[in-house]
Formats: C-alpha cells, sequence, structure tokens
C-alpha cells in the first residue's frame, strides 16, 4: 500500500508516520511506501518499508498532480490530507487561509481524482465547522455554522470532499476532529493552543497562561486516539459511510477546571501551581463560539474511538511525549 | 442605489429587473443605475432610471472587479449574484459546474469584497443544498449533505457568503429557492425542469412529460413570490439574520398529482390531459434525492413569502407569462 501524507511535518502527521511504521500494515495490507509531504521537507521516520520526504506547497496543483501521480510514491493509494493553516492565522491571514485551506484541499482533491484510481483520502476537518445558530447538542445532522474563516473553509471543502466521493473520483473520509490536547511540541497559532500549553508547560516546569475560566467547556481528543482512528478512517469499508463522508470524531467534553483537577490527580499539585490564569479577549471572541456537546453516532458506530477520561490525555503525554 | 444582477438575463434576473424597473425603488431609496449582466448580454428593460446590459463571465475574476467597481455601476450598492449551471448540467459537466458555481461565486464574493464598502449581496442557492442522512423534516439547523454536485458547490460557496459577512467583507444574503414553478420559456437542463413544464406546455396547449408519479412531493415557490423574496432579501436589516447569512425560503409541498389538480380547478380538463407519465430513471435518480418538507421559521421569522396554494402558481402563471 503506497501512502502520502499531506502534512506529513505537523505533530499528527509525524505521529501517524511513526505509527504506521511501527504497524507496518495498513487495512490488512502492509505499507510498500510511505511518502511525507509538508510545506518544509519533513525529516523521516524509521520504518521496515520505504519513507521519502518531499517539500510540497499545496497552493501549486501541479506539484500536488506530480507528487501524487509520480516520483516516490508511484500512484498514491491512501491519501492523508492533514494540511492547514490552523485557526487564528486564518482569522489574522484571511487570504492566506483561503488559499491553502480552500484553494489548497481542492487542488488535493483535483489531483487524487486525476490519478483515475478512485485512491483513500483521509481529510482532517474540525469542530470549528460547528457555532452559530445551531441547537447546544451537535447530532450528525446539525448544521455546519462556522464562526470562524478556519471552520469556514474546512466546511466548505467537506461539501466537495463527499461530493467528489459521490461522483467516484475519490473515496473520500472526512473528520471533523475536536481539539487535540495534549498536544506536544511548542505552542503554534491555534486560537485553540492554550487547551495543551496549560498541562504541556506545567507537565514540563514550565508556566502556561489559561485564557478562559474553570468552567470553560470544550471536546477533547489524545493525539494517541486521533492517529488510532486516522488509521481507522482508511479502514472503514466505503459503504458504510453513507451519503456524509464527513462526520465528527467521538471527543471527550471537559470542563478547563476538571482537567487541571485530573492533572493534579496524575500528576501533583506542583503542575497546576504554574498555571497563570490571565483572561483573553481575543481568545475568548474565538474559542466562546465553538461548540461544546456533541453526540458522535455515526463515528462511535463506526468504530472510531475516543479517551476514557482526561486522565488518559494527560498520562499519554507523559508516555509519549514529555521532554525531560 | 446602484444595483448590478449578475445573471440579469436568466428567468429571475430579468423578472427582478423588470420588478426593479416598475417600482423605482428599493429599501425606501430610489434605484439610480441598473446593471443586467449575464454570460450573453442582456436585453434591458423599461424603467425610469439608467439601465445598462453587460456580457460578464464570472469565471473571469477581473472581469468581475471591473465590472462591480467601475464603468456603468459606478460600484455597485447591491448586487444580486443570480448565475449558476443549474443541476442536471452540473452533473453531466462537472468541471463546468464547478468553475461557475463554486469559484466564479468566490470571484463575485472577492470583486464585492474589493469594493470595499460591504456592500449588499444577494446570492441565490437553492433546496438541492439538503439530502443524504438528514431527518425528513427540515429545520433552519439542518446538515446540508447534497447529492448533486450542483448541490454541492451552493453549499460550498454559503459557507464563504457568511463568512465573507462575518468578517465585514460584504453584507451577504444566501436564499435557498424552493423549485420555482411555473417557469416561463423553455425547458431547461435543471432535473426539476419538469415541475413547470408540465403545467406551462399543458397551458399554452402542448404537450408535456411528467418523469416522476403523481405521488412525488417536492416544494414550490412561484416566480412572483420569489421576486417578491429576492427584493425583500436586499431589504432585511443585516442585525436580522443572525450568525448564518443562508437559509431556505419558503416554499409549500405538494405532491404532483395534487398540483395537477389545481390546474384542472384553474384551467380545466384540456390541459390536463396534455400531460403524458412517462417515468425517467435519470430523472429520477436527481430528484429523489431531494428533501420535501421544511419548516422555514427563520425565514418566515424574517417577513419572506409563500404561495397561498398551487392555483395560486397556476393563476400568476396565467397572469405574468402565458404566451398566447
Amino acid at each position: 500500500m503506497r501512502v502520502i501524507i499531506i502534512g506529513g511535518g505537523g505533530m499528527l502527521g509525524r505521529k501517524l508516520a511513526l505509527a504506521l511504521g511501527a504497524r507496518g500494515e495498513i487495512g490488512g495490507r502492509a505499507v510498500s511506501h510511505l511518502a511525507l509531504a509538508d510545506i518544509i521537507a519533513p525529516s523521516p521516520v524509521e520504518a521496515s518499508f520505504p519513507v521519502t520526504t518531499h517539500r510540497l506547497d499545496i497552493t501549486d496543483r501541479a506539484a500536488v498532480d506530480a507528487l501524487l501521480a509520480e516520483g516516490a510514491t508511484g500512484g498514491a493509494e491512501i491519501i492523508y490530507h492533514l494540511a492547514a493553516i490552523v485557526s487564528a492565522q486564518s482569522e489574522s491571514e484571511f487570504d492566506l487561509g483561503m488559499r491553502v485551506n480552500l484553494m489548497g484541499s481542492i487542488n488535493v482533491f483535483e489531483a487524487a481524482r486525476a490519478l483515475g484510481t478512485c485512491p483513500k483520502l483521509v481529510f482532517t476537518s474540525s469542530n470549528a465547522v460547528y457555532g452559530g445558530d445551531i441547537p447546544e447538542m451537535i447530532e450528525d445532522w446539525t448544521a455546519l455554522n462556522p464562526q470562524t474563516s478556519y471552520g469556514a473553509e474546512k466546511a466548505a471543502a467537506e461539501m466537495l470532499l463527499t461530493d467528489f466521493s459521490r461522483r467516484g473520483f475519490i473515496d473520500g473520509r472526512g473528520l471533523r476532529l475536536p481539539t487535540i490536547s495534549i498536544r506536544p511540541g511548542k505552542p503554534n497559532q491555534a486560537a485553540s493552543s492554550f487547551m495543551s500549553s496549560i498541562f504541556r508547560e506545567p507537565l514540563q516546569g514550565r508556566e502556561a497562561i489559561c485564557p478562559v475560566g474553570p468552567d470553560y467547556p470544550h471536546s477533547y481528543l489524545s493525539p494517541r486516539a486521533c492517529v488510532e482512528n486516522l488509521i481507522h478512517a482508511a479502514e472503514v469499508p466505503a459503504e458504510a459511510l453513507g451519503m456524509n463522508r464527513c462526520f465528527a470524531l467521538p471527543g471527550r467534553t471537559h470542563l478547563i477546571g476538571d482537567m487541571v483537577e485530573a492533572m493534579r490527580r496524575v500528576a501533583g499539585d506542583a503542575p497546576v501551581g504554574l498555571i497563570r490564569w490571565e483572561p483573553d479577549r481575543s481568545v475568548q471572541k474565538i474559542v466562546l463560539g465553538w461548540k461544546a456537546h456533541f453526540n458522535p453516532a455515526k463515528a462511535l458506530a463506526l468504530g472510531f474511538v475516543r479517551d476514557d477520561s482526561f486522565e488518559d490525555n494527560i498520562r499519554f503525554f507523559l508516555e509519549d511525549d514529555i521532554e525531560r
């Protein structure tokens, strides 16, 4: 199986590559080649199969065509499209977000279509597609009414992913990701960045700022469970997906205060004392528009997974990602 | 008020232009100029204000920019974007539909944004955005899950219309049109074309083919009520529109058989005898995926209107459009 990860240099792309390297197979078939592509060529991962790395700007259609069809990948069979300009940056740089998140995604869909083999295409959308004038409890048939440009661009791409699949151009699977926490590495420009940093930084002995109050509710998924779901997304049979190729992944909804107490139970009092509570209205303006309550019935029926509790999220970070 | 109608040569565009010519005002302000643009330059309409006509290909961004900003329109204040490749043609010519319905709409939104004046932009979406895995009764918060490329392209454009409006680039209003019946003129490539022709042709003494059975339910709006709603759409205050600029217009749901009986009550037995019932699976494949039952609460609260009964649709055709 020839797999390509667009956005292979990002946090999820890299973890997915490592997981594929460790498993050696996907959908019961051996991985024969893994191509990692990103705006800066990613570093390779260890695997028993060939892994190549590629510099790719998805706003360049010809470059996407070439990478998917030819060269190292030899015709991609499973395409992960994880590349995006994140929420806060899409808000501050509107044209860049449109170009990458919408036009770039269309380039990926069109290049996959041009292969003529109806390849599997796993696309990461986001719970940021929800918002606005919808009921508090989100069902699989709840309208997308994003209140960020990032969410609007993802929602528009979702419509096309389902249509390209309906037409048989690609075999698309669009996953609306809950906020991934605890993300390793550095804070990024996502408005949700603090939802990882208030745990990651204290667990590594550093201060972090929480811009919302302890009663802020939100839905989360650990990186480990997210990667399991990304792999599962390429394995679910097409006929099980129904008439909408895009759906919310299961997350767990927690209050910030409860998550902090989960950290205390797993890691003691010291990290909790490193959180500084400093309300930030520019962050709140974005994140208070996000929806928190989900009934991810479709994803659960399809076998996608969530964490058992936020203690899991803390433990997975300590096991997988902490920098000591 | 400087008004431009993109798609001004189409059936609705022309009726809208005639209505503006007859009223002379919109939103309590005199129309100072009306520009009609279409892929073939439309013929002008009679009015007390200047009317200019323009050839415009909306896939040409520079041409859209120029027309909205300069020349005859002098900076459009109200932009109607009604231009589209219709459903059956978007299904048979996928790339053309993408180019016009999605990329062309983005060109119009971007050109309107480039004016820097946050102009009103009335966009006609369609009930074809509904379909697939959703409940039978469609509420204002029901997911868009189109099962045609036309619907998918409209749905993607809707996401952008709301986002461009949220950002203050444009003051967008997106109306999901029910099927317009009775359309005057000739059959077009819309899969819904028969929903007018089985009345229009018999009322004009000609045979017509009905490709679905008498028990097929669907939601309708007359051209006359649709034009009233298009004008109202430019008059509704922005603050009343909430966080989603796009919503279903009110229609009435009828069975084909009941509509035929309405025609009999208004126009006698003769026209009914001119309908030939010939099931057509290629048409059914599209139209059986469309949803029929709507609760258009938002549109009704905003003052949009529907016909009282299908007898109205018949009468309006006889009054406004019949060719004798």
